[in-house]
């Protein structure tokens, strides 16, 4: 079957790596289109014209958008291989519980806030992980993909808030490395060092250096 | 088999209407229990200790938490009448874009600000209604059970806001009127009188009477 997959993307998203992770726990070949987000494709505004955001999935040409949607798509699309969200309602309901509570919008502006309420999101999860390998248990799964991403920015989120989340929640860092060791993961994640380059130059660029 | 379900709810809320009308698409019987918010019971604060909001649907002793997570364990739970979201992924993935659509959270303050912004929202959802009965096409689900929970609070915004949702979105009313006809809504949906007297006894305690 010629199946096109075209994923639209911004190389430092949590949310696209959650897409790349998915498409590949499923063995899936696809082609990654880098958007400039100044300057939106016009591709990018015609497959997501209401929020008009990466990542979005563009499966032989029809636009699935917003990274939790577009994993459950992948899930339910291909559900020969690789399940990511487990069948029981009931466990599956629990999972998508998760996802959403690592998306919840948050709206403060202090730094030293921000700090203290990822510490105690983290540990919320740390509860939920108990002492599993993974959120859904022994298989590498859907609030798994969910939270991974992020791992990509914790070494900004430490050196601008001057706090070690391994010292914090050791669990969360433990079960990152697990993630790491599958090469979906490792494969889709891009360098922290990286992120953090970017980052900082960003600062500069808006004046944020102190 | 004996299901037992119990609905933690409070009377105005669209999110719990959700799961009422969920639940009687399906032809369930349940048992509703009223939470007092400011005095929340130990029940709900034991069965959603994250969030510590309603809904919850408790099944069988097990919590559900989150109104469109909920909706959804109640299709894939009682899958064998009334579908709620399509079976197609594609069709899937739309409708699920169309509910979190719905819940995004905006952060506007100013009266006029949320106005606009609410006709600005129902605009786009006339777009996505198109000339079809219902969100999904011709058979009531998923979006229309995300969307008219909210028919409750129309009158109460329109006449806070000075303003016709009719006159500006007619296709939502006409839409909101043949939900309506459902008995699974109408009986879910409290009077739109009965919200504004509640919305206007919270203005005159907070003295936020002109």
């Amino acid at each position: 079957m010629g199946e096109e997959l075209i994923l639209l993307n911004f190389w430092p998203s949590m949310f696209g790596a959650r897409v790349r992770i998915a498409l590949k726990e499923k063995g899936l070949n696809y082609e990654e289109k880098e958007e400039d987000l100044p300057n939106k494709s016009p591709l990018l505004l015609e497959m997501n014209p209401v929020h008009k955001k990466i990542p979005v999935l563009i499966h032989n040409g029809k636009p699935i958008c917003e990274s939790l949607i577009i994993v459950q798509y992948i899930d339910e699309m291909w559900n020969d291989k690789a399940p990511l969200l487990p069948s029981d309602p009931c466990a599956k309901a629990q999972a998508r519980f998760w996802a959403d509570y690592i998306d919840q919008k948050k709206s403060k502006e202090e730094a030293e806030e921000v700090k203290k309420e990822l510490i105690e999101i983290f540990k919320v999860l740390e509860g939920a992980l108990e002492e599993k390998p993974y959120f859904g248990g022994e298989a590498f799964g859907y609030v798994d993909i969910a939270l991974i991403g992020f791992y990509m920015w914790f070494h900004t989120y430490e050196t601008c808030g001057n706090f070690s989340i391994e010292a914090e929640c050791p669990k969360i860092i433990a079960w990152a490395k697990r993630c790491l060791e599958r090469e979906t993961v490792s494969k889709s994640i891009h360098d922290p060092n990286k992120v953090y380059d970017l980052a900082m130059s960003f600062r500069k660029k808006f004046g944020l250096e102190s």
